[in-house]
């Protein structure tokens, strides 16, 4: 249960920590420069925490709803109170699949187990075991991302947005397999694309990747189709929000682009995430549909305003990368490569 | 003389503005907040508002610069205290070749006059002609790249960074050119890439927009490649720094990955500027020296701290795209299309 344990690799406090009772949430939203512990005592404040960004990343959400969905449970234990709780929690990220996902198991279970210290402690089992589940699904996408990167001989990376504990509990999706490549290659250096525009990159994955002692550069989101160009990595390893059943793939906005990038310079680019963000419903990526966000969000960086004050904005959270660019696809139940219907079609079977 | 002439078509200052014995400038680093319109008597002034880019934008640096000689020649009127100042002028933006070929004509005007009244008179007609040069040269771009657009059935263009009259005096290069367009077809749009690390196109394009009317929205540079794929623009329509006698071209950093995008989508990618920026000494885009700015650019947007104070950055200004992506160069003197050597050979003969 590596994302609720002891301090992380990196040497700061665990993303979310539950002591049997409570959660431990670090708070996003001041780092990198502080390092802040918030008490999460019940489900309403666990909403709270993920509506505001304190605790995000798809796989922190879902292991981070169980908890206070268990949290009700112990304190409420029937199952009215249960689907009051469910009901606050799905609605404070709408678009995180794994929210929905995680509440549905919990309240699952618990409806399993009638009412009580039986309904609470069923609760309390399925959140351990979700976060359990996501802890070992994590950790094998590192072993196998690692696997793959070493045997391309890749040492320097491109990254986007952030894909290391604070997203997915330890050891993360991309950054993990990073951080799993760098433990055996000592020559590991990352180029972190900053992330417009909420910053992901310039906030959490360079202090992520300080903690952890690897070597890299932040740069700005422009910057990194020519520096692919110029030679500058060997690969770009990214994460992934939904993966089409063709291999199209919806990620953090600016993942396009990379992929353009990368095949120009004939480098490889690999997605690294669970199978759980593969979506066989979903034919190609023509059919995901891309969630624009708010406005304010491009008007200002870092909080100040950068544009006129109601200047027109066109803000798509996510794009869509073409199975025909994606040299290989890591999860914790193997690697798909090349990347088509058949490939991904055998990891989920 | 538009760069020197009354108000802009935009309804805003005029970013420079000659009244026959000092320079008034549009203080571009207040802007879109301020119209600060602030008043330079010598070169040295001059000097200092290039410093800290108050005035900026490769062919408005040159005509600054020569305004700013023409003074300190009014005032001093002999070749040393001409020197003097040419050396102040020159090494205000070292990179800006503009700078250095305005000053070489300005002295080399003086030089061949004499001293006292004859030199100053000289000074100021020689700053003059470079402005009436400038000015035409844009209007020419402005026909000519309106002329490509509208042929090539353009109506909704991405562009990068800045390239109007804040950059060029009016009209504007690449900028020009949208702008000459949108007032023959309503229907124009622009997709503005906001330009980290300054923000040219955040800052500065949406105000020129708005001042012409020409409907727009602002992205993060990252955005840029998504929207092209998802057929949200006809073309992508930039300005360009240097160019290589075979085409291969330094731009704004970014500018790489929207012509990456735009061949992808199968849309024109078009190039817009002045001959002086195409640089027969350079055989191709390998021979390019690209600049690297200092690390806090980058760390920080809109003045806040947006990663840990001491992250290692790398920061280059510009990157370079292969004549291969390139659909037409624009230029006061016609169109190269197809871009290579032979067609850029022509337009420089």
């Amino acid at each position: 249960m590596a994302a609720t344990g002891a301090p992380t690799r990196a040497g700061a406090p665990a993303p979310l920590r539950w002591d049997g009772e409570r959660l431990h949430a670090l708070d996003q939203t001041a780092l990198p420069w502080e390092e802040r512990v918030i008490e999460l005592a019940d489900g309403a404040a666990v909403a709270g925490a993920l509506r505001r960004l304190a605790v995000r990343g798809a796989p922190l959400i879902g292991v981070a709803a169980g908890y206070g969905l268990a949290m009700d449970a112990a304190r409420e234990p029937t199952l009215a109170a249960l689907d009051r709780a469910a009901a606050v929690l799905r609605s404070a990220r709408p678009t995180a699949a794994n929210l929905g996902w995680a509440v549905d198991r919990v309240v699952g279970a618990a409806r399993g187990a009638g009412a009580g210290p039986r309904l609470a402690a069923a609760a309390r089992a399925e959140a351990e075991a979700i976060d359990a589940e996501n802890a070992a699904a994590g950790a094998a996408q590192a072993r196998l991302g690692a696997d793959l990167l070493a045997e391309l001989g890749v040492r320097r990376i491109l990254t986007h947005c952030n894909t290391g504990a604070l997203a997915c509990g330890e050891p993360g999706s991309a950054l993990g397999a990073i951080a799993a490549l760098a433990q055996r290659e000592a020559a590991v250096h990352v180029l972190v694309c900053e992330t417009r525009p909420l910053l992901q990159g310039a906030r959490l994955t360079t202090w992520e990747l300080r903690r952890l002692g690897i070597a890299h550069d932040l740069v700005v989101d422009a910057a990194a189709a020519g520096l692919v160009r110029a030679g500058a990595v060997d690969a770009v390893v990214v994460g992934f929000d939904r993966m089409a059943a063709n291999g199209d793939t919806a990620n953090k906005v600016g993942t396009y682009g990379h992929a353009l990038a990368a095949q120009a310079a004939g480098v490889p680019f690999v997605f690294v995430g669970p199978t759980s963000s593969i979506d066989p419903a979903i034919a190609t990526g023509d059919d995901v549909e891309i969630e624009e966000r708010d406005a304010e969000e491009v008007r200002r960086a870092g909080g100040e305003l950068v544009a006129p004050a109601d200047t027109p904005v066109r803000n798509p959270a996510f794009d869509v990368t073409p199975a025909a660019l994606v040299t290989a696809v890591v999860t914790e139940r193997g690697v798909a490569r090349p990347v088509d219907a058949g490939t991904l079609a055998a990891l989920l079977r």
